[in-house]
């Protein structure tokens, strides 16, 4: 059994703040700087060059860790070992899978997506549609609606499994069931999965799949993506971003490419070693419970927590899925005022986010969230909107990001 | 006058090291691991989500220091400010360039590069070349033939300034010139140029750039990349990797792409906050000099030490060019043993690196490098190589990364 009580103090929370948006930005685990500094100081400092083979905190080198941490976060979505690697930004992953799953079902035309996924990869497969000029289309659907635009049209369904809005989650085993039967491949995007519900990826046989690690993973500001690819794929999907770190002998630089063993192709150019050094004090936590556990303390928080809100605050509609199998580890409520309402709760040390053009949006993870944080912020959104606390001009200011 | 005893007292070095690879991973400035710690506590730590707008040692937010960051890069390398942004690895930025150039050239089909170049640029091309499958051919040729292969088929030439191998440096101006002569567009890799030579991108009239910070810049082991577009591109540019930080308005969750005002498009994901924290140090010591006053001091150390090992060790033969003109900051030798002579030389602290198949290459820069260093280390070289140290098995053994 996890002890979340002993999980919760190993990060840092600023005095006075209920964290509800780990699903965007995760906290700061305490043992993170010191293992900063070692790295910073004990490798780059002292190793310099020579890090590359014997740097990291395992002494097997700087070069190997996109691979050997990528295992550990391989364990919490269902991937095999050896399978998923580390590396970039997610947009680039989601760039990097498209293009593989494209190349491999070489006479159709057609990207299937929802206007539930998040933008960025729909940017991306524009761009990519784009450069190719070739006729390919990106078909986007609502989510209800993947399943019956499942034609023999479809080359790639690319998707991502929980609503980074609502929380809503896809049945991936059935779409991926579903899209094979049409002979379609699919590339599924874990941002709000990976660390907030289990995910089975070798064993609802997915194709290709991409995530993030600073959100429910905790891995800290523009920590890197991973991407993961099939066994039955590893050696025939052509990485259409071909760098050095992905050829079978980096080192020898030679004049042509030849893709590496497996995931190892889907390496591009130099691993984020400092990156890679907080996430690892992140992945360290991981290893103290399993996605089971987590997934039923966050069921019973997010229930409690939309209970709580529907029965204090009748402004506000939930925008989620009452059923908790079809909701990934977050809760948004539907508000107007929603943007401003944010901010007074964040000036109130409750820290949710807002999503256009009315979503308020609250993660929950169990890892440092526990029942009295659910209570105490529902007790503060409470008082907030029974004072109408929104309706003040310094609330209503918008900042860049949101 | 820079006064480069007090830049070089501002990295760390570690006991009987002289290290002669910066140009592979620059040395960690002493102020980096408190900076860090204070971007992790203080930041994320403290600020959490909201440190993407008020985050930053400046408190101008994270995501404002791709932009603002850059342009004090952009001083080093004669960009305009405002036309370049930091982010991803250099492996992307090459593939962001050259997709992007070829989109504005499209009705031709080579891409001219020469052998000279960092193949993981020219993986990064073939790649493209396949992914697009519309007949593009890279002609790599040889360094000395690149002019005259400047023909009206080329689309875009697509070259590294400085030799990774040799140091030999190509005459940009020129070649940019001729390539506008033929009506092609030029990329320029300055993965060896940024902070080792003086570089007028805004001068030379080039097209599109890309570097590295880890190398000269002494950013930290992973730092991000960089890429520079002309003023007269900016607006125009197609950015193929086209992820929602390059989007005109990134929070408004747009279902469409919209590329973003100028360089702002060549941003794709999430910034890498942590790593732009380590950079920032490092940038703090480059403002503290010219690009003039480097070179000078750069070519004074690179004669030095070429004078010394001619004289001591006749059987190493000079790979770089004699002519400080044509040579960036680095010096190579060849020599038939040289892996295992570069392994005697490390274990003596003299610390440069082999590249295949026959080059001991060095590198000096003014920052942390002065002429007791080169001397030191001469009389190091020419003491392995007189007594053959090179000789002995346990330097033979080859080991992953070189």
């Amino acid at each position: 059994m996890t002890d979340f009580a002993r999980t919760k103090a190993l990060f840092h929370m600023p005095e006075g703040v209920i964290y509800l948006d780990g699903n965007s930005l995760g906290p700061l685990p305490k043992a993170a700087p010191a293992r900063m500094t070692q790295a910073m100081q004990d490798e780059w400092g002292e190793m310099l060059i020579t890090g590359w083979n014997r740097g990291g905190r395992d002494g097997a080198g700087w070069m190997a860790q996109p691979v050997s941490m990528a295992d550990r976060i391989g364990r919490l979505i269902g991937a095999e070992p050896g399978h998923v690697v580390l590396g970039d930004t997610l947009s680039i992953k989601v760039y990097q899978a498209l293009a593989a799953a494209l190349k491999m079902v070489p006479e159709r035309r057609v990207i299937l997506s929802d206007n539930g996924n998040f933008p960025s990869d729909l940017y991306m497969a524009e761009g990519l549609i784009g450069f190719l000029d070739k006729g390919y289309e990106l078909r986007v659907v609502a989510p209800e609606e993947v399943e019956e635009a499942l034609t023999e049209e479809v080359a790639v369904m690319m998707i991502t499994e929980v609503d980074y809005r609502t929380g809503r989650m896809h049945d991936m085993p059935h779409l991926i069931s579903k899209a094979h039967q049409v002979g379609a491949l699919t590339v599924w995007d874990l941002a709000h999965s990976a660390g907030a519900v289990p995910v089975d990826l070798s064993g609802s046989n997915a194709d290709f799949a991409v995530g993030c690690t600073y959100k429910y993973l905790n891995g800290g500001p523009g920590s890197p993506a991973f991407i993961y690819v099939a066994p039955r794929h590893a050696e025939t999907a052509a990485p259409a971003l071909s760098g050095w770190l992905g050829h079978e002998a980096p080192f020898a630089f030679d004049p042509s490419y030849r893709p590496g063993a497996g995931i190892e192709r889907m390496r591009v150019g130099t691993p984020p070693v400092l990156a890679l050094a907080a996430l690892e004090c992140a992945l360290d936590i991981w290893d103290m419970t399993t996605m089971a556990e987590i997934r039923a303390a966050s069921i019973a928080l997010t229930d409690r927590f939309i209970a709580g809100i529907e029965a204090a605050c009748p402004m506000l509609t939930l925008a989620s899925p009452r059923d908790a199998g079809q909701r990934g580890s977050q809760v948004s409520f539907r508000f107007a005022d929603g943007y401003a309402a944010m901010q007074a709760l964040i000036a109130r040390g409750v820290i949710g986010d807002f999503r256009a053009p009315d979503i308020m949006r609250f993660g929950f993870t169990p890892l440092y969230i526990d029942e009295g944080d659910v209570d105490a912020a529902v007790a503060i959104i409470a008082e907030v909107m029974a004072q109408k606390l929104w309706d003040r001009p310094e609330y209503r200011r918008r900042s860049r990001v949101t």
